[in-house]
């Protein structure tokens, strides 16, 4: 599959409001008091159980006159953590002109990540974590410098789009004269409650996508916070990957489902692999019926699957569907979203093998790519994003 | 307010999937399964309570070499009334390539209109209901081409974007080869379940928007649902107004909450009018404090309240928020959507007094406007939208 629904800590989920524990259910006041944790080892919006809605705003740092590209870096990084740490849990942000938005976040959480430009603009080069670079050209990539690269990610995600709204709103009016938005991508997912829980989502093709992926917090360890060996600072941070493949649905309804269920390697209806009966029954590569694999080796899930214990990573993707080009029918897609904590290691590999041979390519494009180190959490109030990284602690 | 959240029905509710009858509630199944009717004596999307999600699509009608336009426009609307009658009720459409995504269709609803030309294009200019038709130029307006007019209306509405995306994808690509998309606007307002029920929604400026609207059955035969006097085929139709309103954010943000207040006429907190303590007080008009009225006279709910019984009209409005053009901080605001018998009888005065006078004008500017007659509803599979129009009968 291309992508999927990390069901962490979906039985889990903390709920504050205001500084008082409330009740996440529907019943008299709806779950637009629900809160994530703001503060922690690691930033909110990774291993959060993916919420229905999500905005990723990519921005370059525009240094304004008389401040240097540290300084300003840092001015930005403080507001946001300031009003996410407000925001989040349902309190209006400092100087908020809409309070009474700020009151259902509906699990907004507030994801901040810096290109790998910005360390070398800030003169701090050597602070860059080797794992966060841009990822090499792959063969069926059309990249859209639209939808690439960008000094800083900010990353909303909330069960509520009034939620994400009002946030975007309040953090990009605050740094709008040290920054510019470069590109801004909306996804979604089934909305909040209209699925059972814990139910893995499917993309616009109709696949069930994301039965695969990391769930367990050990595997979180392993495979997606940075542990600070190489950059102390890092530590409790990621690598976040955000690829835009659009699906040329057009051309994909074309294809019956027989042969659709072969390029994928599972089948439509409940996404169980060909070889299986459920979808979280495991794949079966070496099954064969007169000598041909039930799955074929060029399937995207054969291609897809990790070969080594390092190919693993979190996907947590969303739908897109936006105005399509003029004369075209459907401009549609997946916002691929990975984290992990090293993609050269982990990433790299899966997305090599696929962009060789995956029989999914003629269908599926990536037209954006764009690589963040999503910093690591601050655990009071005392502390902003990013300042282990820009003074030195 | 600048709309309205009609909460026509929200508890009435019709539950069908599939022709079984089931709960709507979210243990379980989750409400994706809950549906609206699509049968009856009107279109479903306009009485409809409103759903969280919302999409506008205007089209215009291309007539392939060897048909004629009235073939081409009955062609379209064939197909659209078979599959809506489908995709509402939770079922996939005909030849519907993901059929997995038809399963939850979170109260879809699917609203077809005709814009003013097209009765022309067809050769039924005699058969044009008056009331349809282009809305006078208001001296506010900043319209832009690529947000106004179009032929052919398709509104789907869910509370689920799922739900939408796919509905828009199959109803798009059936008529794709007869149509060409003129402009597509998305809105939302809060998410199915995260407010408590009835609930009036809020704008992106923070207000409480919709507390004056229709809700009863008498005052919609009397406003909204055309009689047939005039066109006998259009009983049981009404005209919907589609105005996209940008909301100046970055300048009504300088405004401090006093100030807003006394623009819009209602309390930011709670929404109650300047003269009472709760939502649904009636304003007081005349009230006056040293000679001074409470709520200004050129104030928005003073001037945007009939002033005769026959300027009222229902407003049923989405939240929009886009990305901004470069170097802009916000694209936000209204897709202000009403629906009424006469728009020059019931929203032109209206908006007449709005354009000329409204407190609220420095920071709203309308840049998009299409009228639509909707059509009236098909009552059985043996009929399709629009027969009545075009088979004269």
């Amino acid at each position: 599959m291309l992508g999927g629904a990390a069901a962490v800590a979906a039985g889990a989920t903390l709920v504050q409001c205001s500084g008082t524990a409330r009740s996440a259910g529907t019943a008299g006041t709806g779950f637009g008091a629900a809160t994530e944790p703001f503060f922690g080892p690691h930033q909110g919006g990774v291993a959060t159980a993916p919420q229905a809605h999500a905005l990723f705003v990519a921005l370059d740092l525009v240094v304004p006159p008389g401040r240097n590209a540290r300084e300003t870096l840092a001015a930005v990084l403080k507001l946001w953590t300031t009003d996410a740490a407000r925001l989040t849990q349902g309190r209006p942000a400092i100087a908020d002109t809409e309070p009474e938005l700020a009151g259902h976040p509906a699990r907004l959480t507030v994801t901040v990540g810096l290109g790998p430009g910005v360390f070398d603009r800030v003169g701090l080069a050597q602070q860059r974590p080797p794992a966060v670079a841009g990822l090499p050209a792959f063969a069926t990539d059309r990249l859209d410098p639209r939808w690439c690269g960008g000094d800083l990610l900010l990353q909303l995600c909330a069960d509520d789009p009034m939620a994400i709204a009002h946030a975007a709103r309040v953090l990009l009016k605050n740094v709008r004269t040290m920054t510019r938005q470069r590109w801004r991508q909306t996804g979604f997912r089934n909305a909040h409650g209209s699925q059972p829980a814990g139910q893995t989502m499917r993309n616009l093709m109709g696949q069930v996508d994301g039965t695969v992926n990391l769930r367990e917090p050990h595997e979180f360890d392993r495979y997606v916070w940075d542990d600070g060996a190489q950059r102390p600072w890092f530590a409790g941070g990621t690598v976040a990957i955000i690829r835009r493949i659009r699906i040329e649905l057009d051309t994909w309804d074309e294809l019956d489902r027989r042969s659709k269920e072969f390029v994928v390697g599972r089948r439509l209806d409940n996404g169980a692999p060909l070889t299986g009966a459920d979808e979280h029954d495991d794949p079966d590569f070496t099954a064969a019926v007169n000598g041909i694999p039930v799955i074929p080796p060029n399937s995207h899930i054969a291609l897809a699957r990790h070969r080594t214990d390092d190919e693993r990573f979190l996907r947590r993707p969303y739908n897109y569907d936006d105005p399509p080009a003029d004369g075209l029918t459907t401009d549609c897609g997946l916002l691929f979203v990975t984290y992990q904590r090293d993609p050269a290691r982990q990433f790299v590999p899966v997305q090599q093998r696929l962009a060789e041979a995956d029989a999914l390519n003629p269908w599926v494009t990536t037209v954006g790519s764009a690589t963040f180190a999503i910093l690591p959490g601050v655990t009071s109030d005392a502390e902003y994003l990013g300042q282990r990284l820009l003074e030195g602690r």
